[in-house]
């Protein structure tokens, strides 16, 4: 058992839109990754996924039920649970490094697959 | 869909060991709850169990499979995971904001029961 401090995590890390394997538990996984630009709009079939802010800011884009383009502003320490079927895409002016909790497995470009899909992401 | 501010949230508590229920994903649940003194020693038989630091410190004592007693340091922005069936027991000289992530249902005096167990956690 140990613990895991992600911002020395974060510092090994230099890709971005590139999601690291932190931690396992109960079928989830905890990523770490950093963003920077505007990511692909895409949707998870069957997961659910939190992004929580551990350091930076990024507006995440999404269609509401409506078919409406939406966006909300997420904070340092901030965090959002975008349920599966939304179409959504994270943007970020700056660098902004970003804790995912999603079931193991999940691709991180969900129905779409592309220039940045990681099909088999790294431990960190 | 909204976002969550946790130390907005954490405001709004003043119990310590009462965890409220902050999201949901994928049949799991974020919780937060503020720790002050000595929990008691328990284990989850079917649960893993995060703990990330909002804010402040504390000390997990756990037991390992020697049953010797260990102990981890957790800071500010760091996380734990505890495996099922590890006896532990989280203390905490100062009040510390935690995030839990965890199935839901989870109880958070696992196979024990008794004055500090919480039956039914309110949402905040």
């Amino acid at each position: 058992m140990q613990k895991v401090n992600p911002a020395e995590k974060l510092a090994l890390i230099r890709e971005h839109w590139s999601p690291k394997i932190a931690g396992d538990l109960n079928g989830q996984q905890v990523k770490l990754v950093k963003f920077q630009g505007e990511f692909v709009w895409h949707h998870h079939d069957a997961e659910d996924e939190m992004f929580f802010v551990l350091r930076g800011r990024f507006r995440m884009d999404y269609r509401d039920q409506q078919g409406r383009e939406c966006a909300i502003e997420l904070g340092e320490g901030e965090f959002l649970i975008v349920p599966r079927g939304v179409e959504h895409r994270p943007v970020a002016e700056r660098e902004v490094h970003v804790m995912l909790l999603e079931p193991a497995g999940t691709l991180n470009t969900g129905n779409v697959r592309g220039a940045m899909t990681v099909e088999t992401p790294e431990r960190v």
